[in-house]
């Protein structure tokens, strides 16, 4: 299976690229992983906040293909912990589908219509961060799975 | 008042120190802040784990004076979302206290000793999160609150 981390907006800090580009790396020696960020959308003032999130939501669906599994990053999602988590993660291994897309949406979230066609949705905590910076927490908490379930000390408690 | 994050741990990784010092500009528009990471501990691998846990919490007690406020930053802590985080930093803010501690404890979490004298304790996540990461995660949350406090536009929920 390939893991893919979707994102709507281009990692513009060279810190915040560096530390997505290191877990990266730790996490390829379990599963192929790879970081994808659609950066077509222009950002302007003028923009208004549901025509961004529709137009958000053209390219993820654009983006992913039918049999894909598709997970959310969401505030609304299930908030679960790292051990929780990493067993969703083998539950999703042991399906039969290629790929496993995580999305990290824009500043204003999902657009109806995404919302609409995804259900499985996870949050990583319950405070609202940075649409660049979660991405640098997700992949600690992908790496971390990772070694979880592949019994490794990294994981102390 | 001062607000500092104190941790038991150096940052070694420079991507995350410069994350960390680019939210430490933008929270003193709002607050002094400032952080102090104790790096006295010598870690070696016959170090047993309560051993240094007692030895970390050691240091933190030194650290800290008698008036000051201290809350752990700790998975046992209180899950709070942004909102509701600024609410409680408010409320710090509006003791006559000079200075609001917040630790981020070793890879091992806190000693029994330390949960005993202090008992504010914060939750980021149900997430276990690298002790290193976790401060990153911190100070975007800490910057966050203080822009809700003065009504500003960074945060868009």
């Amino acid at each position: 299976m390939e893991v893919i981390l979707l994102s709507v907006n281009k990692t513009k800090d060279d810190s915040i690229e560096k530390l997505i580009s290191n877990y990266s790396k730790k996490i390829n020696h379990y599963v192929k992983f790879s970081t994808f960020e659609i950066s077509k959308i222009k950002y302007t003032k003028k923009n208004k906040k549901e025509e961004l999130k529709n137009k958000e939501g053209l390219e993820i669906k654009k983006f992913l293909k039918n049999e894909d599994i598709c997970v959310l990053l969401d505030e609304k999602g299930k908030n679960v912990d790292s051990i929780q988590f990493s067993k969703l993660l083998n539950n999703y291994y042991c399906t039969n589908k290629k790929r496993l897309i995580f999305v990290v949406g824009g500043a204003y979230g999902f657009s109806d219509e995404i919302y609409s066609i995804f259900s499985d949705k996870i949050s990583l905590s319950k405070m609202t961060f940075n649409h660049q910076i979660i991405k640098v927490f997700f992949c600690e908490q992908l790496y971390r799975a990772n070694t979880i379930l592949s019994n490794e000390k990294y994981h102390n408690n």
